[in-house]
């Protein structure tokens, strides 16, 4: 049997926060054809509005969702909003207390550091929220200028598109890494930004 | 003014070849804040089922999503059923006549030459479907190896996370190219695959 891998989602979740690492598990689970679950939960069972204006239906609200494997809490402007939302922080602190990895991209960490499973951990967020990240003082200390950051079964990535590479990172630890290069090759993932990179 | 931009999605349609292109396309928007307009317009206005279970609420249907600058058409099983919709193939043409740029990701470029905007231009798609597109004759070359290849206002990409590029590239085109860094740099996208690249 595969995992059951919940991914979060709330009203101003930034898209390819959550899409990405989406993509990555279901086309995992696809290739693998071992019935991995791989759900969009929300608080409440009715539609989400995202940061950009897409419209989500979840497939299983906080009540519903039953106990997972994984957990993703992906990043934009609503978790500035969740993060005082104690219902929503204590279902992350009970899924975090029998699941295998907590994840989160984006700001997504601040509802981690916040929750319990992150607090005194070492996380990364996008690189302009690290200030704010760290004016918090919850996290034992906020890395700049990582894809993602591992601190035992907790992984926190950057901003946005980060979580992709987290997430296919991920696939290579729970599987392995030959076939973590396969989901790669199924999504074409050989990025080329047009205009260059941001670093190096 | 900005750009009215539509995103068609369909059952089937492929989560991360239109979430990575409206990730971007919304980022520049927010950025520029000029107003423009990004729409996932879908046949009906319905719920569309995406290939690996994202549901998602259009924001207008064919009939009322009104005159479009760019288009982008995504891929996904879907497309196999959509390129038999002749009331489908028929709204790409009539949108191509008048849109600035006509896109699609992975084998969402198999509409585009079926509808008729792709027709006998050089193209790409997914690495897994170059031989079916090669097969229909439809046009002038299937290229490989490409991550978005342009051949005057129409622009194919390659498979799935390749539309993150494309869109990208579009935005250095539609204003300038330092935007569309700035536009990358608030999507962190410097992408790093886990494992290494697929090729190269």
């Amino acid at each position: 049997m595969g995992l059951r891998t919940g991914i979060l989602i709330f009203d101003d979740a930034e898209e390819l926060d959550f899409v990405g690492p989406y993509e990555v598990f279901t086309m995992a689970r696809q290739l693998k054809a071992d019935g991995a679950e791989i759900l969009l939960i929300a608080e409440h069972q009715a539609p989400v509005t995202c940061a950009k204006g897409m419209r989500v239906l979840p497939h299983a609200s906080i009540a519903t969702c039953g106990k997972l494997d994984v957990l993703l809490i992906p990043g934009g402007q609503g978790t500035r909003r969740e993060v005082e939302n104690k219902a929503l922080l204590g279902w992350i602190a009970d899924v975090a207390k029998t699941a295998t990895w907590i994840t989160s991209v984006c700001t997504g960490s601040m509802l981690l550091t916040a929750a319990g499973p992150a607090k005194g951990k070492r996380v990364t967020t996008h690189w302009a929220f690290v200030e704010t990240l760290r004016g918090r003082k919850e996290a034992a200390e906020v890395l700049e200028q990582y894809r993602y950051v591992q601190d035992g079964n907790v992984v926190t990535s950057a901003g946005v598109s980060s979580g992709i590479d987290m997430a296919l990172w991920l696939v290579g630890q729970i599987h392995d890494v030959p076939f973590a290069r396969a989901v790669q090759r199924a999504m074409e993932y050989d990025p080329l930004p047009p205009y260059g990179g941001l670093t190096g």
